[in-house]
């Protein structure tokens, strides 16, 4: 019961952060996007095919979130994406508090999309909003079809569920048609997008949801 | 402050009953290996490939561990092994009061080798003693040769490396020296094996290791 108590007290502390962080990204008319998924799904490649696909069209910035180590900024950064890095330590999640100091060192008035990709965890990420927009489950082919049956809590609270390393399904025991089945019964709502971001088949239709989801937001808030 | 306390009382009532397991397991013979990955890193056809290849040699058990859904202990019910499903609701690892329950449901006299197959998650389950004498992390190719620096917790607490799906090594982008390197930068003492569950390449020398690993624990308790 103690344990319980805490973390609901510790929960209700975030969520005032993340309404904070929503009213900063809100004032800059960016559209903030938390990515979510397994360690090696493909979270920083969906980012930087993205953030490509939509150049001239919107400004991409990033807050990448890792246990430890800057591979993935040093990646962002060497595509000349504003870039903040945050080590959690030992954290399996990122929070509202953190991302709140990154909001404040990143030029958000040249940002129109910011991802935020959280710490590589199908579970513990989910329970903590950060003041974003949409929340985006990235999976990918190799993992197999059955991850929504086996991780519900995350592909229930997703706006859209991205299927990476389409290109790899030749080579491996993946249905499709069982891993649309999974999504669209734990969460009839979510978006479904196939892509590769090894040949960049399919982030087109992605990208251009979120240039969408970006204009309605601004024509909302004008 | 208060956190860190309640966290700190919850590992240590673990610990207790984890020593509490090691006794029983010992009672038995039983050698326990923890299998700790990535969701989809392939844990449960590892636990099924090596049950195969040691076949006549030991005698295999399993507890299954999910947040939610038996697809897993279905499947290894399906080879006719015996094996207990814990889902853990929300929890992102296994903690050894619910693998003590597990224990108390299976015939142990006739298990020489039982894995515990924890929660896909490569940073919670590791905080939590079940009363194993291995810890064994799987990798997968696809998921990248990174994962020791941006997972340090995991690499450095476990006594071996699976790095499976070899087989997909010809389609992605994976330096097999760089995972090498990385997995011995964290721990120079782990066993590092190469398999794919796929072909069954590898399996072999992993199987031969842990029959070892049983004859030495045997002979050290008779």
């Amino acid at each position: 019961m103690k344990k319980v108590k805490v973390i609901t007290q510790i929960l209700d502390a975030n969520d005032q952060i993340a309404r904070e962080n929503q009213r900063i990204l809100g004032e800059h008319h960016v559209l903030c996007v938390n990515i979510m998924a397994s360690p090696g799904a493909g979270k920083t490649s969906l980012i930087l095919e993205t953030s490509k696909a939509l150049a001239g069209r919107m400004r991409t910035g990033v807050v990448e979130g890792d246990i430890a180590s800057q591979i993935d900024s040093d990646r962002v950064a060497s595509h000349h994406l504003p870039v903040i890095q945050i080590n959690t330590g030992g954290e399996c999640h990122l929070d509202a508090s953190t991302v709140q100091k990154a909001l404040k060192s990143l030029p958000l008035a040249q940002i129109d999309l910011l991802f935020i990709e959280n710490v590589g965890n199908l579970i513990c990420p989910v329970e903590f909003q950060l003041g974003e927009e949409l929340r985006v489950a990235v999976a990918s082919v190799p993992e197999g079809d059955d991850k929504p049956y086996k991780y519900p809590g995350i592909f229930t609270a997703v706006n859209a569920v991205v299927l990476n390393k389409m290109d790899l399904a030749p080579y491996v025991d993946f249905k499709l048609d069982a891993m649309r089945k999974g999504v669209s019964s734990m969460n009839r709502k979510a978006k479904f997008f196939e892509v590769s971001c090894r040949t960049g088949d399919g982030i087109g239709p992605w990208a251009d949801w979120l240039e969408t989801r970006w204009r309605a937001k601004s024509a909302q808030s004008a």
